[in-house]
């Protein structure tokens, strides 16, 4: 086989194996479309003697990934081993460093050690290629780094974790709770057994901060992501929205402000008739506003083997073709410093959930604290339907729920209002705020 | 200016000037991501005397396109003048001669010539590249050629038609009349004085069939597209449709079957609660099966100068960046021959609007010709809020609408069982049918 690309594979978990799949299933159309074959000369994985239906037959098994990323018979090293750290790391810098290609699905490396890992690459003039590592099978960072390279791009937002977007969508469609709906979502294998890094919003933050440098040209920078969970999502909070015309979702969200880049990962009220507001279940979206294309949307699978492995499959198929571009659009070098909109400066409407004591001059206290800090209402609804089953206080005493949506303003104001609100005595629980994303 | 592409733009009308002031507006940005500068050496338009708001200061005017096309100064020849015919077609055969890159977003050109161009695109070892031609600002050519290299695909499908699509949004958001929805398409500027190329949907037929040949690997074949437009859609069908649950789009769908490649543009209903449902007004999207990445859609802009200028400038810079891939991802000389699927093959569901006599028995006559033809009801409704104004018939005796969903069923037996039907007297119109699209 004169000619090949020589693949050497890490990790053969469910992603890995799919990747094997595709390209042993295709091989002959593959080739044909490439000019050239695809071989696999090596693999790694923890466990040698696991059977994972696929033939491995002739090719070499290494224990250690480090050794498969530089040894003399691999021209790409295919990384799906996960995590940020070593092995992963370790074996990704030695190929780069070794001149070899790499491929990975790998987003935590990518989110913690993209702008070093992009230099390593471009000093070598070897591709890094990481299409897999957001939103899974939809080709969104492909699309943001050539597609949309003739434009300024103000935002990028999206749906990149389909566990909370199946929990939130039982939510609504079911009338579960979030613990309920998290146990569902265990039982189908589409929450691990630890959700925390699905729920508390840590895995968006992940494939957002890859985003956000691929879509305004900066260093990846995880640490300045604003992240809030879903966790303490209230079936209340589901249906005030929906009766208000929004549906509630958890967003990544990127924007170049005045002030800097602003990204921010937290459950979001979005406009019922907007495209992401569709997005059911498992599925993941991801849309992007540029100067001249306007607004675009991908939506798709944003996990699981397959959807998975047709982006390892692609990033594999460009490199092989010779196609190979700087990994995130602009050289490395040129990748302007990160610098961090605080979320204080944040700009936008909120809903704000309370639970009043049913007394005169409650609302008109809380309508006052608003007006203080400059905040105008678009809404406020009071019912009694919206109450949660234990909306009793502690204390015994005639609660209400009172739900308000408000025109922009800036985040700051807005947690100065709601602690003085809670001050004032007039509020049962912590009041709580979800951010409003207009499209 | 060492080492720049040199490129000669052709056509410089509303997207000919976008990408103009594209180019200009971010040359900097451009040339830092590229590795090169962009330089606009030569352009032809039909008048010369024309205020564009563009500064063509210091570049070449040619009259002709072909001699721009051939010019020593220009490495990339951009195409923007449209029409399947000469000048264009004559102008992209010289550049690609010449072994000059080609990039346009002539959509009728490509349908009809695209495997031609293709050859010599290949033979010469330079670039055609014609994301714009396909869905506007929309990446589906990129996505589909590159990002779904390890895919083999099962369906491709879209509202790639803004004109229709506005016209069918508005004909059901305002309940006008077809008639009066072209009316007020025409008053916005988004349909032709005559929108026959649009509404009659020979438009989408010319991106199905770019679109076919990229997911299928086959030649392209315009010609073998079955084509309706939407040119008879009522208020009764916008309507009985969403009360049964479907919305009614404009489609071109591609589907690789047993007996060759089906390619159609029709209205076609669709379940209204598949994300292609809730594409609104002047907005494309287009949908792509494949094996492993599953479903996947992508909705943007599909027309206007800026959004296609954003298509035409990642056409541009790809090639500027020795991203060269066989225009239809196989080479042109693989593509397979098209086979054609015939359309009385089809196998779907239909939604059939009859216009009875009110007679004992009608009905029943009805059922029993369906039945004939194996056809079986997934429902019927009969409903006098359905009938249009002019409903009585011309003979004076009492009409009413009957609308029927089928199961699947074969498109030959479904055309004779409405012909039968019609022959049989007891309805006072031609019977009409629209195919079901599931998803």
């Amino acid at each position: 086989m004169t000619n090949a690309l020589r693949l050497g594979i890490a990790g053969l978990g469910t992603v890995g194996t799919g990747v094997v799949k595709l390209l042993s299933a295709d091989a002959d159309r593959l080739a044909m479309r490439i000019g050239r074959p695809l071989e696999i000369t090596g693999v790694s994985a923890r466990d040698r003697t696991k059977d994972r239906g696929i033939d491995l037959d002739g090719i070499a098994w290494h224990d250690d990934p480090v050794a498969l990323a530089r040894a003399d018979n691999v021209d790409m090293f295919v990384e799906l081993m996960g995590g940020e750290g070593d092995p992963a790391k370790a074996a990704v810098e030695t190929a780069l460093k070794a001149g070899k290609h790499v491929v990975t699905a790998n987003k935590a490396l990518l989110a913690h050690h993209g702008t070093a890992l992009a230099r390593l690459a471009e000093d070598g003039g070897v591709g890094l290629n990481y299409e897999a590592a957001v939103a899974g099978g939809i080709p969104i960072v492909k699309t943001v780094r050539e597609s949309l390279a003739g434009n300024r791009i103000a935002r990028v937002f999206g749906i990149m974790n389909g566990t909370c977007n199946f929990i939130l969508t039982m939510m609504e469609n079911e009338g579960v709770s979030f613990a309920e709906a998290l146990a569902e979502a265990q039982r189908l294998g589409y929450a691990e057994a630890d959700p925390t890094f699905d729920v508390g919003g840590l895995d968006t933050a992940h494939k957002l901060a890859i985003l956000s440098a691929l879509a305004f040209g900066t260093e990846v920078s995880v640490s300045s992501v604003y992240v809030e969970g879903i966790e303490h999502i209230t079936r209340q909070d589901i249906r005030a929205a929906r009766d208000l015309g929004f549906r509630i979702k958890l967003l990544g969200v990127g924007v170049e402000t005045d002030s800097g880049v602003e990204q921010r990962v937290h459950p979001t009220l979005v406009p019922m008739d907007s495209p992401i507001a569709d997005v059911q279940g498992v599925f993941n979206a991801v849309g992007v506003t540029g100067d001249f294309v306007g607004d675009l949307m991908l939506e798709g699978q944003g996990a699981g083997a397959f959807a998975t492995a047709s982006s390892v499959a692609s990033d594999i198929v460009d490199i092989a073709r010779g196609h190979v571009a700087a990994p995130f659009g602009a050289p490395a070098t040129a990748l302007k410093p990160y610098r961090r909109a605080r979320m204080r400066a944040h700009e936008g409407g909120y809903y704000v959930a309370l639970e009043l004591y049913d007394r005169i001059g409650a609302v008109a206290a809380v309508a006052q604290r608003m007006a203080e800090q400059g905040i105008s209402l678009d809404s406020i609804v009071q019912r009694a339907d919206l109450a949660e089953p234990n909306g009793a206080s502690a204390k015994g005493e005639q609660t209400r729920p009172v739900i308000m949506i408000t025109h922009d303003t800036l985040e700051k104001s807005m947690r100065e209002a709601l602690a003085n609100i809670d001050a004032g005595g007039h509020t049962a629980r912590p009041s709580r705020m979800i951010r409003i994303e207009r499209f």
